[in-house]
């Protein structure tokens, strides 16, 4: 009998695969186990819910997050870290676009977000740095509603035709439009 | 014995209370039908899934953005109609706010429009009538943005302090940043 292998390197593009075909509302974590040729419990061993493996195949692009709200500390406060921080989540968009389009279409990411601590604190430190200096009554909508952009269009299918260019521009075009960019 | 009721006008805010109080996820048609009094099979004799019940409780709310669709349409095309659009939406976000921040917190928008013809046919006459005319190549991405902040920072705690006044006008003011409002 060929035994299966449920290490998270052969695991997480599994889930991501199934989770493409399915949907992740469609996918369970005994398909997961059958797509890798395993027990469910050997799953179980490495993810005791299927949210666990949705934070786990998602966590690298928020690692870039976190890892880019740190680098943007060492810019002088205002318009010029703003920038830079509108620059860098258009990138990571861009490529994470098809990650983002097969995830997001049945995730709550607001939820997700809450869930977990670490990712929890990095967004409340960018929503903080990429609020706008005037209007300040609204300046936390206009954070809140370019933070949700970025994610929330990835699966429509109009979006989806934008080339990666157009998708970059367009985001910091938002970005400029709402934040008061310097 | 005392019987329950399932009927809709029941069943619905019972579902938006247990909702509010567990999450989406963390509610089950079992908990549903504990809380009316009712068997399961009496909830299941009018919503067979959670989903069906999630769709009924949000009804209302998608319900008047076809009718604000349907009531522009007698305006002339172009900035005047899309200010219409926006104010309409600005001011349907403030009346659904609480039902928004409970329903949308682990409820994932995109699959839910797609799921269901009667959202997704206005939904998309919202998107091409809102598309400001210049910079088509953006023009969706612009679009697809805004629509993604009208609901999805309504969990946002910081959001949840905005007055429904300051939440309506700061809607309105995205819409004049990304849409090029007449």
């Amino acid at each position: 009998m060929v035994r299966g292998d449920a290490r998270e390197e052969v695991l997480l593009p599994a889930a991501l695969k199934l989770f493409a075909r399915h949907g992740v509302s469609g996918t369970s974590l005994q398909m997961i186990a059958d797509e890798l040729g395993v027990s469910k419990a050997a799953v179980y061993h490495h993810h005791h819910t299927k949210e666990s493996i949705v934070l786990a195949v998602l966590w690298p692009a928020f690692e870039q997050v976190a890892a880019l709200v740190e680098r943007v500390g060492s810019l002088p406060a205002g318009g010029a870290r703003r920038r830079a921080l509108v620059e860098g989540l258009a990138e990571q968009a861009v490529t994470h676009r098809q990650l983002y389009a097969v995830m997001l279409r049945d995730v709550a990411v607001p939820a997700l977000v809450a869930s977990e601590p670490r990712l929890a604190a990095p967004f409340a430190v960018l929503r903080r740095e990429l609020q706008p200096d005037h209007e300040p009554a609204t300046a936390p909508l206009r954070v809140a509603m370019f933070l949700a952009g970025l994610v929330a269009p990835a699966g429509d299918p109009e979006i989806a035709q934008l080339s990666d260019e157009q998708l970059r521009r367009g985001i910091v075009d938002v970005g400029e439009r709402l934040l008061d960019l310097g």
